[in-house]
């Protein structure tokens, strides 16, 4: 797209804007929707922040925001891993139900499988409705034209479109030139190829998390020039591994002893500094008081490589709290009252219909969001799904493990030859009482709202690598018989055929 | 939709319906194409209607009119059985070729499953053709928005989504006050919900079967005021389990001393009873001449609830003839002459275009029917498919029963392990003499047929419960290499490759 | 179609290319674009023709045209059988992308499948183009209506829609009408059934391979009455079983004693006097210099039924050179210098955009082609894809023979627990020498390639043969771990998880 036509776009789209919004003067009045920056970290653990008490790492930045805006204690994942769990996000649906239930192939480089277009993001609905929309960093959904955030809803994309990369430039350009040398062409593994910006290689000069920070503020100063609002997905891989993090940000952990939360907590660090830049921006620009600040993790933490989830049990890919449940809070001064904690429900799939809503746009297709808009309740501090669930699946070999949860309620099955259980994670964040005894009429209903949920899901459109495709067929999954029944429960209206 | 909108809507589909037909004179003027009435009993065994011969049921409003009409002797459902009866019926497709072979699952209430929109439904053609269309009773394709009647063709519905309902309004009311207080919420057994009137709760207040009547008569009197023709689908579940009749109804039939078969010849009576009502109705509002009344069932009986398919083999979901040979009538005095049996192959597939043409429309989109229209032949009593065939399959537990009609003969593979059989199903309804050994090159010739049939099945978009997707997957089904291999019998040219 | 609408049609197609070509003067100016002639043989072994120094068949006219033209000796079919071979031509993607693996079934003479419309072939393209287009011969790309070649872009339709046919019509009618009187209606074998124009059934009265080389002719004369360019696809089924050839072709080969040898030769050189007249009539209508001719066949010769592939290794089915590397020229006066050999690798599939980029038309959906426009290398003898590879799959009894060639060097899997092996099959073409010991990280990026390409495959739509489906499923194909897996090859970056 050359600059006129970006312009002239940019012209159409606010008028497009001003008709939806019912407006009589200039298109060039002053907007009021709020700005909206979605800062997500990857593999970030529940306890690697301030603001929920780490022990150790220190967030000084991302604890500020979430003093003046409002912690969520129970806010999810769309998945416990972070292909899907991103695709859940974008999409508004989980992802199961449009096959992409596994991150993309490894070796899909130039593979040409992605999120499928039928799957709207709210990206795109937040452009056409006049946002100027940017994604800094990892992307993850595709590569092909068709996939790629240029055509899916992003003016500006700043990163790399794979599932991770290397941290220091200097390192990874030299191997990937290497490799280059040696003819390896797009064999290459994707951590080490350059970044690009709106489909253009570009040259990285600082420590990655650094450059993505750098280019957060830039966007947010190119957005101030125009009168639209902006949307930013500021899209951290931090601290996803490789563990690579500057000693400079380290040092700032003499406590730590074990190498490997040490590097993690510098990682986690050089986040921090970036979110204490875009804020400073937003100050600078004038655009502090209305933009609305959502901070998350794509996913739990993963202990061998120094993330912590305490007080929660397990780990990143997990239906346990450890694996979906994350740190997440809202910072919107001109709308939400600082110091407060939010300790309902909040799913990711939830930003989509309320991005909508603080945009003043209706999802015109009949497209079925899984998750609700979450504003009003969180404004008021009231459960925002009362008496409705939400869903957590992971297949494994020959297996699925499964959450539901709905208000203080979880039920799970965790585990090959596993039983359900149900715990109040609320008041048992560990779920360490099965109350599956003392509720069975609750956790017989959370199973089968699991059972009905399940039968919305599609067939994978791919695996992350051939054998899981091959286990996948050869173990006839998905086996739900088995993953749904629970021993001894009667099921009213069973015997009825039709 | 509000009145105005409804109104204008009409009068639209008024004018596009005259421009339709050429018609040059007021919008308003009379339309003589009929109007139709498909009376849909939910299965009523082949030997349950007086016209039939019943020994013990007496249904005097249905035999008048079958007396007065033509009486199908070889009318075939969709299907053996209800879900895919019913959208074959609807889609004029046969349900294999969208992947509905199987009922909508049990547990789907709010499972967002339904016969996909691709697969337009002749009520949508009638609806745009300018008829006012009605659905009273039983549903049981799809419940989510895009699947329901409204959004499906009918500008009017009354009735239930699900596969089934209770009789008693103070029975079911009851049962479902309990469980919601139980909390149970959406798990509720839905044969016991509420009705609704286009997706607004209603109160019953009659036997069930009596209020569907009840509305059926509205609903005419209703169309009467336009001067539209209307199409009217009463769709009964009668006698479908629950077996629930009143006391009255049962009392018709004293010389009955089994207590199943008594309640079930009440709740046909009770049917029985409503189509006397619609013929009244008919009669009243000066509708009864141009009236197209098509009367069968949605398969055949199932003899341990109350049903008799004699003289026919076999019953509900088989491939005999007693799975799915139905009764049927077609009455207009207008234009059928009454006394007549038409002993040729009609199928529920063969609505879709018969009606098509009566109202005059052509479809437009080049969707590939499976059935004819068989009205020139009705009205010639002449064989509407020469030469043609006609197919069931019922997939079981690793195998798949197999009928092919085309004339007089019967290709039969029923049974794990069975052999492919023969019958002359015109002459030996009971499916008695196999003549296999008698007519070995029609046999081959109908089982290539199936087999030819068979290639354009799609895979199952859904499965009752979940293990039976299981075992679909477990068994590498549809396995029909050996469904249709027939030993001994050589196949003309099928070495050659290409 | 009526002659009226063609004659506007064919008007309307003419003044769509000249805006398209920005033509400012008459729509009947000149069109300087050439006539495009694919003439394809069916089985045709790479050895068995003149030019490619077949020591028993001549070829004269093949011949004289390949010597003025320029000699592919690197050329590949699509797939190494007919229908996908055919497919991947068509719609320049390799059938795996759309299902298309597979045959279609046998039994499918009624059956409804076929290639999917949203696979847009080229024939559309440049009948869009204002091209006249034709199809004399074989179809086997599906049957029905939305399938046919008049529907596929084919103004011109003379020939048959199946796999095959017999040759001597004297012949096939009378089997034909045998068969027809003993009331087998469509399940008669196809090869003998009557060939079509349009959609109409026509008489043959010529051996088959004449009568389309008479079909071919006459359509080119056809076509210059019109001022547009055209384009001509003569699809032989020669010298594709069954064996059939007249005594004075066969005669031409008395040193040849084999059987079935000589009647393949006579077969072959009835197809090379069609293309001698086709050659004629270019010239006596003035159209020779500006027409491309490309002469190939869609797969390997089948040694048992007469062909020969030396010096290749393998026969049609294989990934083996024998089974899908195949003879080929392009030929045309005004472009194209004489005598020249093109040793670098065309593929089929390079057709679609090469004949695009001919007809000056830009493919307007973004439809990602495999091919490329080879034009601009072949007119320069260049490498059209340097360092870019193509590949072939068969999928066999729970297993995948495949191919992946890139410049020299291509790496093959073949045969069940096979290696993988490496040969530089442009020196050494009958893949004799295995050089994977000598260049292990050559072997690996190709594999790596191929694993690549394989994730970008869809599940077959149907199976040759329903056992074949059986197969597949029950052995939970396609197994892809499997086939891509190279011992003791470490993967970069395979630990990674995201």
């Amino acid at each position: 797209m050359n600059n006129f036509f970006k312009i002239k776009n940019r012209m159409l789209k606010a008028m497009a804007a001003s008709v939806l919004l019912g407006a009589c003067g200039s298109v060039f009045s002053a907007d009021d929707r709020p700005n909206i920056i979605v800062i997500l970290a990857d593999d970030l653990g529940y306890a690697d922040v301030g603001f929920n008490n780490s022990p150790d790492i220190k967030t000084p930045n991302l604890d500020v925001l979430a003093e003046k805006g409002v912690k969520m204690t129970s806010a999810y994942a769309a998945h416990a891993f972070c292909g899907p769990s991103r695709a859940g996000l974008m999409a508004g649906r989980y992802p199961h139900k449009f096959g992409s239930q596994y991150n993309l192939p490894t070796s899909n480089l130039s593979g040409g499988l992605g999120i499928p277009a039928e799957e709207t993001y709210f990206s795109t609905e937040l452009q056409n409705a006049g946002y100027f929309t940017g994604l800094i960093g990892k992307w993850h959904l595709g590569e092909k034209a068709e996939f790629h955030p240029n055509n899916r809803g992003f003016d500006e994309f700043y990163g790399f479109l794979n599932g991770g990369h290397h941290y220091f430039p200097q390192d990874f350009e030299k191997r990937y030139n290497e490799q280059k040398a040696r003819g390896m062409n797009h064999t290459i593994f994707h951590y080490l190829r350059p970044l690009e910006h709106n489909g253009k290689e570009v040259k990285v000069t600082q420590y990655l998390t650094d450059e993505l920070s750098t280019q957060a503020t830039q966007f947010i100063e190119k957005a101030d020039k125009d009168n639209d609002p902006f949307f930013l997905f500021l899209s951290y891989n931090a601290p996803h591994t490789p563990l690579e993090a500057t000693e400079e940000d380290m040092a700032q952990f003499p406590h730590i002893k074990d190498k490997k939360r040490k590097i993690y907590a510098g990682m986690v660090y050089a986040l921090d500094r970036g979110v204490g830049q875009v804020v400073e921006t937003l100050k600078k620009t004038g655009q502090y008081e209305n933009t609305l600040i959502v901070f998350f993790s794509d996913n739990g933490g993963k202990p061998p490589a120094g993330g912590n989830n305490a007080p929660l049990r397990g780990r990143k890919g997990d239906t346990l709290e450890g694996g979906f449940r994350v740190p997440m809070f809202f910072h919107w001064p001109e709308k939400i009252k600082g110091g407060q904690t939010y300790p309902h429900i909040v799913s990711a799939l939830d930003l989509y219909p309320s991005f909508l809503s603080l945009a003043k746009v209706e999802s015109k297709k009949a497209k079925k969001l899984d998750g609700v808009n979450v504003m009003p309740a969180i404004l008021a501090n009231k459960n925002a799904r009362p008496g409705q669930s939400i869903f957590a699946m992971r297949h494994r070999y020959g297996y699925s493990d499964v959450a539901i949860r709905k208000d203080n309620y979880k039920a799970l099955l965790f585990g090959k030859n596993a039983k359900w259980a149900l715990y109040d994670v609320h008041n048992d964040p560990a779920e360490s009482k099965d109350l599956s005894k003392k509720h069975p009429v609750l956790l017989r209903e959370l199973v089968e709202e699991g059972e009905i949920w399940s039968w919305q899901h599609a067939e994978p459109k791919w695996f992350h690598i051939p054998k899981e495709g091959f286990d996948w067929r050869e173990l006839s999954m998905p086996r739900f018989h088995e993953t749904f029944s629970i021993d001894g429960v009667e099921q009213d209206g069973g015997s009825v055929t039709h």
